[in-house]
């Protein structure tokens, strides 16, 4: 059973995770041929590492369809579905594939086009400069703004059962 | 009618953008080649996508040259002028060919080079860092920074009509 | 004559600009094959061109050999000495060609590597965060940090002449 | 004899430095294709300019296996040891190789897979961003985060020989 304000990772068993704004600071960098990249920080490979040891999925889920979603996602050696134009049915798809029950899903994101996801989990995130209106809608918004390693508090927090709204 | 301080998208027929310092934080990352890239805000794709369909036209005009202006107006779809040395003109002919009136036009500029433009509309705007001559002409400046999310502000101002100098 | 403590452009002869520290944020970005690049301002891209206008020859001397530098000089049209050990040789070389007086050289630099050439000539600048060893011996510390526009910031308080140490 | 607080260049043989989060701010650049880049910091190079010259040994430990970390570190002229999974074990053989004693040594580390090797050696250091559990157990906190000179810092704080933790 969960608490309804202190959870430990066993209490969940699936963390979805927007990319921009989450994984990076939602700032790209673009070059003359129109390609772009994007600031990640190692913490959260590290906060992935150490929730996938805790036995947490982790799944990235994103509507943009720029080739460095998918690169950082494998360095991180986290599944990724790109060009998700609608993320609330790509959420309930895993949930009811998964059987688990929705109060065991975390979902963190950043703008309003996460919000119906978000209202469809047990655990909605959003890190600290998140759409108001997303933090709105958060039962937790994390102290590390995106790119300063949300998952990684994520993953400290839960190993220390301090996660109180 | 348009209020004087309270404006709604429906107000604002064509809203024209400065790209270095509005788009981008003013900084330029030089490679050894001479190649530059710039670091822009997915929020700011977001915001002209939300201002699309609120029946805004966008426009980009910059002085600089280089193709990065081109590659980042390209992905979030907004027709872009290179090179402009007069902008005043450039937005006065934009204003003679589309027959509204200045009044309906948003401009947001950061530097000495766009105040001229600035002039001619009825809504300039200035981000929260542009050079304080700039900010001392704007009807509005916003709470964001150059490459914070302007042009989102911008949106979510508009569709709250909390536009408010 | 010079006032002690206001300058206007007409004083000022000769600019000398360190590079990294002063027209950057005195950080590199490195690639896997060990190609460097550099965050410039277009901010200080303007304050050159207004220098240049008002009659004041401008000068990058750097230490650092990646032609980052060389790159960014040719952009802002900066004629640029790299790979300088003896910078203060280097400054006193440049006075003695121009048969101008040290007094009405103003030179820009972050480090300890700086100072000597700093010590030789009448306006010694440090930008806010330069080691604090130069910021001691600088008459003027700017309220930009490097790489935020420290050349801008030179050309509006000369052309205000409201350059008091 | 090394005061316990206070450090000059001389009392320190080897200094180990981590890579990310010490000689980085610990973000990674993410492009199209998988590559990545890091920011560094020239006031880096020029503190392991100054330490080495004050006769003290560099080396660079890392996890990550990307080639920046080799990149920079040639750039700085430090040798490296890249994609070490035990770091202590690491440090543990550098100092019987040398045949020097552990209070000699000082090890700057910012996060978890830090700490068995730091508590091995006798100067334990943090970047002011570390994870708290790695500044917990560092002698010395210093004012730089990660990326903003922190080598610098060390070279500053042993030359004036004002290291007190």
């Amino acid at each position: 059973m969960m608490d309804a304000n202190v959870a430990k990772a066993a209490d969940i068993a699936l963390l979805v995770l927007d990319f921009d704004g989450v994984l990076t600071d939602n700032r790209v960098y673009v070059f003359q041929d129109g390609r772009e990249a994007v600031v990640c920080n190692r913490a959260d490979g590290l906060g992935c590492e150490l929730l996938r040891t805790a036995g947490v999925e982790l799944m990235v889920i994103s509507t943009e369809e720029n080739p460095v979603v998918a690169a950082r996602a494998r360095k991180i050696k986290v599944p990724v579905s790109q060009g998700v134009r609608d993320k609330a049915a790509a959420v309930a798809a895993l949930i009811a594939e998964r059987r688990i029950d929705a109060s065991q899903v975390m979902y963190v994101g950043n703008d309003v086009n996460d919000i119906d996801a978000m209202r469809l989990v047990g655990w909605p995130v959003a890190p600290a400069d998140a759409h108001e209106s997303v933090r709105a809608i958060a039962r937790v918004v994390t102290k590390a703004k995106g790119g300063e390693g949300v998952v990684r508090e994520i993953a400290d927090r839960l190993e220390a059962r301090t996660w109180r709204p």
